[in-house]
């Protein structure tokens, strides 16, 4: 049977297989940065070699930002377009890694042994068990199970700003009969999970300013205005004293969780308890009357990300800062707009200046909240799939996370897309000490040759 | 007559006084920033080595942070204590300088000619103009006007950790009739100034954190806390919606200002438009019922003086941080008590904290404020001795900043200061881009040979 003989393979080639994902992680593609430009440029251009070796027709293609790498190979039906992004998130706080975030290891821990470094699990080392499925599958058959092409996206993590041109500009092309995304996370270490909703998300970064300079505060103190008191008004305004936002038609489209998705979800026996100790917390900080699941697959949000301005060194300045500066974002569900949610916010820092103030925004590429057809056949033939390769039954599940593409597929190429990955709860993604569990990897490659020989009836 | 031998002296010796400040502006003397301590080190020595030059019996004294300079010299009454510092502010945000802080240059600017570094005014070219005039005293007379007793510290940026220790174990050494102070500004450039009350000053800096680890808001958002969010609660609590600040009792012991010291500063023809708009401001931001005089020299504030957390790179990074950071800073008038200041701040930050968060503190070291006691007979001779150098005649001023060592000198030593200072509202102290007259630096230096004459019957 063809699909045992890839399975083998997939097996034999473990150790290779690994050389190559640390290849990849070891180039420093953080696409938020500058700095950081030529290392994002040289991962887009492994990616196209490796591809090449596997036989696909691939390109670096330009973009006004970062590169996409496309590939195509094999014939017949169904048409797949994979999705992944080998960009990966900023590292600070560096000081909190244990070593270099670029120098990939294996890592033993408690769950197994791990690959330790920024990008491993999102998203360099999920989209690497695609390709090394293709790989196993292209080796043992001599050719692709039906026509695929690939999109490795270099913008993931930085709001995505090329991606809805490119898919315009190239619709023919990359337009499937469906998407599969290898960007997501399983339910546990034996469960694995195809995701079918997604929350949206909107954000901006104000700056506000006051005078023309930093000014002493004990000469202009009480009389100069602080833009840090008037920013701390503003964050401080955007949630009432439930953790509700405040900001006028915010709850528009947001939809009651149905009771049959309710009640499936409750089914699933989230330990909410354990979720938040896992990383320090013991009670849900969200709304009242909704589950931790509720709060973080159902509930829209607005979160501070990032907040400065004024002396933060050692010791103290007595100043007066001239600016102060949030990163604001929102994460969206149902109807919600990106673009209201976020002229909304607007209209609300507008409201708080007081005189002498101003504001100035940097909008982030939005995107509104997805919800899958999951009555496809795909979805039951995937589900059946994963669900022989892990310990237990795969299942459906809400994510709160914002994976925009799947979106850009559904509007641009009216194409949906089947989520499937291989991250767990404590990959620390976006975070230090970022891992991806080896046993993730290795069966997360074998997990993909099922799927393929299950949508492509080729095994 | 000596005095103008002495003041043509000085004239005569600007090229040589000019080239000595800049040799000490030239070290980076930031006493906030460990990584600065060998600079702080090298600034004293220099100090100390000019001083023996002018026949001082002068010493690098230890303390367990940055050194001391103590220099004796001069016989017979009074005995006077000169104080200054040779430390200096941050540079940070280093991008706003014209050019390097720490390489001082003269600029030509609309006011005249102006000396540029950072450090030119506060305090480096102040404590030199004392410097000068001594000099200048022994080159003409071969001895000092009376028994003088210099003191420079190096941690007056930092909250003066080891002065109140230091001046408890010298106190025999160090206590004079009376001490001169010079890190205060003029009225204007033709009216010269003697500050008969400062504010004082109590801090903290305060940490809040949530969860162990920086998480993903898409799997956590809604359902983690953000200390950010909580910052932001605890720092808009800070101030009624008139700008009062909202800490219990923080106003026990805020006195009226007096009805005859209202009336001596509104005979000062203070311009609060042109004071305001000549930082890109229009409109006092303080309690209202004030003047601005009021509200910078006889009203305590709260200011938040730095903030930072979570993601403050370019781009965006959609994280909840674990910590989130702030420095406040209280500036005191009357019988404010520092210590009650900084404890009620501590409380009314645990009051604003919600489950599973903790605040954790680093006071920064308080002064209550302090009023001279302007009938003591110093006080007149030093107004008529300035009053002859300066266009205009010198008056008696409030300041809105702290300079805790008058406090420290009055409480441990049992002595009162004359503060007198040559700095003008421009000059950029605690900002990019300081500078220090070349007017304040020639005249200042003339200005206290006058005063050294007057205050020891020597001229």
């Amino acid at each position: 049977m063809t699909l045992n003989a890839v399975l083998d393979r997939i097996d034999a080639d473990q150790p290779d297989a690994l050389d190559r994902l640390f290849t990849l992680l070891r180039f420093e593609s953080v696409s938020t940065d500058p700095a950081y430009d030529e290392q994002v440029r040289a991962a887009a251009d492994w990616l196209v070699a490796d591809l090449r070796g596997i036989g696909l027709d691939a390109e670096r293609r330009e973009t006004p930002g970062h590169p996409m790498v496309v590939a195509h190979g094999g014939t017949g039906g169904p048409h797949l377009l994979f999705y992944g992004h080998y960009d990966v998130q900023p590292v600070d706080p560096i000081g909190l890694w244990d070593r270099p975030p670029f120098d990939p290891v294996l890592r033993e821990t408690p769950n197994g042994t791990a690959i330790a470094a920024r990008g491993a699990a999102d998203d360099k080392g999920q989209l690497m068990t695609f390709v090394e499925a293709l790989r196993a599958w292209k080796a043992v058959n001599g050719e692709l199970p039906s026509r695929i092409t690939m999109l490795f996206e270099g913008e993931e993590e930085s709001g995505s700003p090329s991606l809805v041109p490119f898919l315009r500009e190239n619709a023919e092309e990359l337009k499937a009969d469906f998407a599969l995304v290898c960007d997501t996370g399983m339910w546990d270490r034996e469960t694995p999970s195809i995701t079918t909703s997604l929350r949206g998300m909107a954000g901006a970064q104000v700056t506000i300013r006051a005078a023309d300079r930093d000014l002493h505060s004990g000469f202009y103190g009480g009389a100069a205005r602080n833009p840090i008191h008037v920013l701390a008004r503003v964050l401080d305004g955007l949630h009432d004293a439930d953790g509700r936002v405040t900001l006028p038609e915010f709850y528009d489209g947001v939809p009651e969780v149905p009771v049959e998705i309710r009640a499936q979800w409750e089914t699933l026996g989230f330990d909410e308890t354990a979720f938040l100790a896992d990383v320090g917390l013991s009670e849900p900080a969200g709304e009242p009357g909704f589950t931790v699941l509720e709060q973080t697959w159902a509930r829209p949000t607005a979160e501070v990300n990032g907040i400065w301005g004024g002396y933060a060194g050692a010791g103290f300045k007595t100043v007066l800062p001239a600016e102060a500066h949030a990163k604001v974002s929102f994460r969206l569900v149902g109807d919600q707009d990106p673009e209201a949610v976020v002229r909304s916010f607007e209209a609300h820092v507008r409201a708080c200046l007081p005189p002498d103030c101003e504001a100035s925004f940097i909008r982030k590429g939005g995107s509104p909240a997805m919800t899958m057809p999951v009555d496809a056949p795909e979805f039951g033939k995937a589900r059946e799939a994963l669900s022989a390769e892990w310990p237990r039954p795969a299942i459906f599940v809400g994510a709160g996370g914002s994976i925009p593409v799947v979106g850009h597929f559904q509007r641009v190429l009216g194409m949906n897309s089947v989520l499937i990955g291989f991250g767990q709860r404590d990959d620390a993604i976006h975070s230090p000490n970022e891992k991806y569990d080896l046993a993730s990897f290795h069966k997360g490659a074998r997990s993909w040759a099922r799927v393929l020989a299950a949508l492509t009836g080729r095994a």
